[in-house]
Order: C-alpha cells, then sequence, then structure tokens
C-alpha cells in the first residue's frame, strides 16, 4: 500500500508529533464522500481543503475490498471493545454484588482491587495497546505521537497491575496467608516481570533515538512475539486466578454447585478468552497494518528509492534525531525494510 | 527460498506420497559436506547419487546465514521436545509418585489418565503437528504425505483428548460429584469441540481434493489462527485444571503449604507455558516456512511462470486430483499464491 507522494512534503518531518491532515487526493485517485475523521479537529492549516481519513482515500483508491476490509476491521473492533468493556462491568458485578467490594484495609475488599484492576489493566487496556497501530483513523498521525500512546496505554496497564499486585500481597499478609505458592502465583508474577521487561526494551529501542536500525529490526519480531504471548499468557493467568477464587471463596453452596456467582465468573472467564481471540486475530493479519512511513523520501537524496521504511520511520519522527546520521542510515533502512517485508514482520503490530 | 529446477522434475507429481530423493547440487551449488539425513534410507533409486538434506544444499546455495537459522530452529526444535517430553514425564511421575497411579475403575486412578493423556496428547503431540511441516528434512518430502503426518497427529491428539474426557466423568460419576460446572470445564470442552471442527474441515479442505483454490486461500490464514489459538487456550485449560487438582487434592498438608507435590507440577505448569511459547515461536517464524512446491512449473504449459503455489501443491499433490482442471487452475493458483505471499499466510505451517 503507497501512499500519495505529496504526503510526505506537507506533513512528516516538521510536525512529528501530530496528526497530520490526509493528503488532498492524487489526480488518479477518485474523491471519496466520506466525512473528515475526529483528528481532523487540529488540523494546524485550517486554510487547506478539507481532510479526510487517509485510510477511506486508500479505500477509494484500491476499490471496494478495502472498504470490506474497513468494515470488517471496525465489527471487530466494536466487538473486541464490547467483550472487553463487559468484562469489566462484569468483574465490578462480581466484587460489589457478590463479594465485599473495595477497600484498602487489608481486608477481602482490598483483595478484590486484583481482580478488577487486571481486568481493566493488564487484560483490557493490554489488548488495546496492542492493536492500536492498526486503527486506520490514527494512519495520519506520526508514528512518533502512536509509539507514545502504545507505550503510555502500556504504562498504565503495568502500573494497575503492580497495584493489584500489592492488593493481593497486602490481603495476604493481613490474613496470614502464603504469598507465591500456587501456579497462579508464578505464572503470574513472571508474566508482569517480562511485561516489565518488555515495556523498558520497548523504551529504550523503539522510542529513544539511541538504538541503530539493525538493532531495530532484530528485536522487533522479538518484541511483537513476546507482547503477544505475555498478552495470552496474562489471560491464562487471569483464568487460573479465577478458578482459585470461586473454589476458595464459594463455600456454601460451593462451586461445584454452580449458584448464580460461579456462573457469572465463568461466563466473565469465558469473555476474556474471547477478548483474547479478537484481539490476537486483529493484531495478526498482515493487511491491517498500518502502511509504513515514506519519511525517507524526505531525508534521503533526490533520486533516492521513495520506499518507506518502518525501521526508519521511528528514527525520523524523532525531533532530536540527527538527520545525518539517517540520511547515511536510508540505504541500509531501506534494505533492512525489504528484509522486514519478506519476513511479514514490521513494527506496525 | 527457490529451490533447484531440477528437482520437480525428479519427482513431485509421479511419487506423491512419498520423500524425493533431494537434488544433486546445481553447478552453481558448490558441495556441501553434510551426510544424508534419515529419508535418504527410502530413496527408491539406488543408481543415484547419495542424496543430500535439500535444506543442507539450500544452505550452501544461500550462504552461512542459512545455516545459522538451520542450527538456531535445531535447538529451538531439541528445546521443545525436551520441555514436552519432561512435561509428560513429570505428569507420570505426578500421578504414580504421588496420586494414585492408573487404572479404569472409576476411582482416582482413572481420573489421572486426564492429565497425562492431555499433557501427552493434546498438548505434546498437538505441538509437534503444528510444527511438523517445519521441519527442515521434511521438505523434500511430498506436501501430502506431510498432510497425512499433519492430520494423523492431531488425529491421535483429539482421540487422546476424548479419552481422557471420557476418563474425567467417569470418575465424576462413580463419586457423584457434578460435572461441567468449572471454568476448566467449559473452556475445555470448548477447545475439544473447536478442534474437532478444525480437523473436520483441515480434512474436507485441505486434504481432500475438491476444495477450489479461492475456498483454501480464504480459510487457510483462519485455519492458522485457529489451530493456534486452540493450541494456546488448550494450555491455559491444563494450567486451569492443574490449579483445581491441586486444590482439591492437597489437604495436609494443604497446597499454601507447598508440599513437593505442589512444587512439582507447579513446575510441570511453568514447562507447559514455555513448549506453548516455544512451539508458537517456530510456527510463527516466516523464514521458518517449508519453502512452496514447485509442482505448478511441471503441470503448466512451457513457458508458464515457475512459481509454486501453496494452494495449488494441495491439489497437484493429490493422486486422484483431475489434471486438466489444474492446468486451468494454474494461473489462477500463481495469482492467489502471490496474494498468499503478500499477506505473509501459506499453508505451511
Amino acid at each position: 500500500m503507497r501512499r500519495d507522494a505529496r504526503r510526505g512534503q506537507g506533513g512528516g518531518a516538521r510536525r512529528i508529533a501530530e496528526c497530520r491532515p490526509a493528503p488532498a487526493p492524487a489526480a488518479s485517485v477518485p474523491s471519496v464522500p466520506v466525512s473528515a475523521g475526529p483528528h481532523t479537529a487540529h488540523d494546524p492549516d485550517p486554510a487547506r481543503p478539507p481532510a479526510r481519513p487517509s485510510f477511506a482515500a486508500l479505500a477509494a483508491a484500491h476499490g471496494d475490498r478495502k472498504m470490506e476490509e474497513y468494515g470488517r476491521f471496525l465489527a471487530l473492533l466494536a466487538s473486541s471493545l464490547l467483550v472487553g468493556f463487559v468484562s469489566v462491568i462484569l468483574s465490578l458485578v462480581w466484587v460489589f454484588h457478590y463479594r465485599e467490594g473495595l477497600s484498602w484495609d487489608g481486608s477481602a475488599g482490598e483483595f478484590n482491587w486484583h481482580p478488577v484492576l487486571i481486568i481493566t489493566g493488564f487484560v483490557f487496556i493490554q489488548g488495546i495497546a496492542i492493536i492500536v497501530y492498526r486503527l486506520p483513523w490514527t494512519w495520519k498521525c506520526s508514528k512518533l505521537l502512536m509509539k507514545f500512546i502504545h507505550a503510555g496505554l502500556n504504562t498504565t496497564a503495568m502500573i494497575l497491575a503492580i497495584v493489584s499486585i500489592v492488593a493481593v500481597f497486602d490481603f495476604h499478609n493481613a490474613s496470614n496467608i502464603p504469598n507465591m505458592y500456587s501456579l497462579h502465583s508464578w505464572i503470574g508474577l513472571t508474566a508482569v516481570i517480562f511485561y516489565c521487561l518488555q515495556l523498558f526494551l520497548g523504551f529504550a529501542v523503539f522510542l529513544l533515538p539511541f538504538a541503530p536500525v539493525h538493532l531495530r529490526a532484530a528485536l522487533m519480531p522479538i518484541h511483537v512475539y513476546s507482547g503477544l504471548t505475555i498478552f495470552a499468557t496474562v489471560i491464562a493467568t487471569a483464568l487460573m486466578g479465577i478458578t482459585e477464587k470461586l473454589i476458595f471463596a464459594l463455600k456454601n453452596p460451593a462451586y461445584s454447585a454452580s449458584p448464580p456467582e460461579a456462573t457469572l465468573v465463568n461466563c466473565l472467564g469465558l469473555l476474556l478468552v474471547i477478548f483474547g481471540s479478537l484481539i490476537l486475530w486483529m493484531a495478526s493479519r498482515p493487511h491491517w497494518k498500518r502502511p509504513p512511513e515514506d519519511n525517507a523520501k524526505i531525508l534521503s537524496p533526490i533520486g533516492a528509492t521513495p520506499e518507506g521504511t518502518e525501521v526508519e520511520s521511528t528514527m525520523t519522527n524523532t525531533s532530536n534525531a540527527d538527520k545525518s546520521d539517517l540520511r547515511s542510515n536510508t540505504e541500509a533502512a531501506r534494505k533492512q525494510n525489504i528484509k522486514f517485508d519478506e519476513a511479514g514482520q514490521r513494527s506496525t503490530m
């Protein structure tokens, strides 16, 4: 999917941290009667013609097929948001209607922060963070801005996960329950540690401008794989936690008698699996990737290939990157990008 | 990765269900001092020069980089086999050393078939079935043979999973324990049903010769995705089952007191996560895919593109396929394959 040649010249390197206005359609691109997206409210140049969502322009250029794909993506996105939202609501119904509510006093109410924050942060917000690059209306925003959003959502999820673990340790200590004996706790803590490492490495390698292109290229498939694997592991751990809690908490009637609380929380577990499956489907479809940046064209000498690179774009979008270094890196980055594309692994999760 | 032109002419369409001998290296391909693989024992033509593993020949042609990748793949394969094998052993140690052993009389010994058969069949064998196309020494075997192996391993896993569920139902009924109340049972039974559907649909669409190329192309990404998602869900369900069993079975000392059995089975759970992660990594690296078949070259008219197609190969490898239909489908299949390659989704899991 090649974007309009005029596009990069209009924004890109100058407005690195903003959502760029979408380009006026090229002569060969038919006009599409689609209303402007919400991001056009930030258009810094009101004299320009009304901006259109870049995905819609692409869809017009590439035919109804693309629009159909767009519709499918939106349907899946709406489904996953609905399933994730209902999961959060069910976790709240669980702790407020069937359990002791929420508190921070060492009681069961403090423990209850654990499922609520894990489902809200470590499942729902992490899931959204995974697919945030794939939202078509963000493709006119700079890659750097999207990276900040991706990192910000993941940082939020990490903080909520850590707070939720503190809540469990507090509750256990106040109730003289041993810590870290269950498989749930072993795998859960491992997942949190790997998540923190993933966030730290992602920040150091892909957000800060210091990592060389070849390192980014080498680490991106690992970053993508470990992100998805940690996400799946978190959901598996949540299912183990639900199982533990229902066995320990339901005594009269017991879990095996299937009281309403058990049915509700089992449904919550099923929703978590469905949410995870939807996110992994959206994250692994190659045709829903964010299109490559075309900043290489801006920075490389005239006559150089216009091929944009994902790896490169993560550097050219960075305001304090050394542009002379970037120029010399352009050809290497282009080659790397071809390798990336061959491998089907770009940094556009 | 394009294979030697002489290769398809030597075997392919004539010996569809056998492992073909690897080609003698082309003039431009330097000799590689690698010993013949185990499959050369089946070479039907002993007068030929000694066969070499096709991957080694490719590696020589494409440089040390390929050999390095081969070494990495072998290291990961050995690790996953080791981890899977140790998991099966630990499940046996669990039931024989800490529990009631194995029997089929409605007692706890019958229940114990459940973890043993799930870990052996539904985790270990399914994991191997997922990556069987990626074993480089099988690339000289016909695609149809590999499909039979893939389907056979999955069928074995399905049978073991069903027997293991029957064991639990028998045990529950004999002990007056309700069935199907836990989240483990809900998700586990759903996974088994989806697995059976996946196997049935895979057989009907990709193994039998009746499905048209466009249907195979459309369903392959879904087949791959659902296979991996079911596999991950099975591991998550196993972790829930381990959690349930340890809580129910360990009473004096309890699970929370971390007796040796708890530590051993927690380690088993960790190994299952590691095994799943290794399989998913191997299954999702594009450069470890089985190379496309070159049968299109054999069946298409002289001068036609030599590009092999995965979709097509699943038909040309079928002995009773109508070859006149195949000829007319070659161009369409080639286009489909290009679309496949663009999407990074081929039928070479």
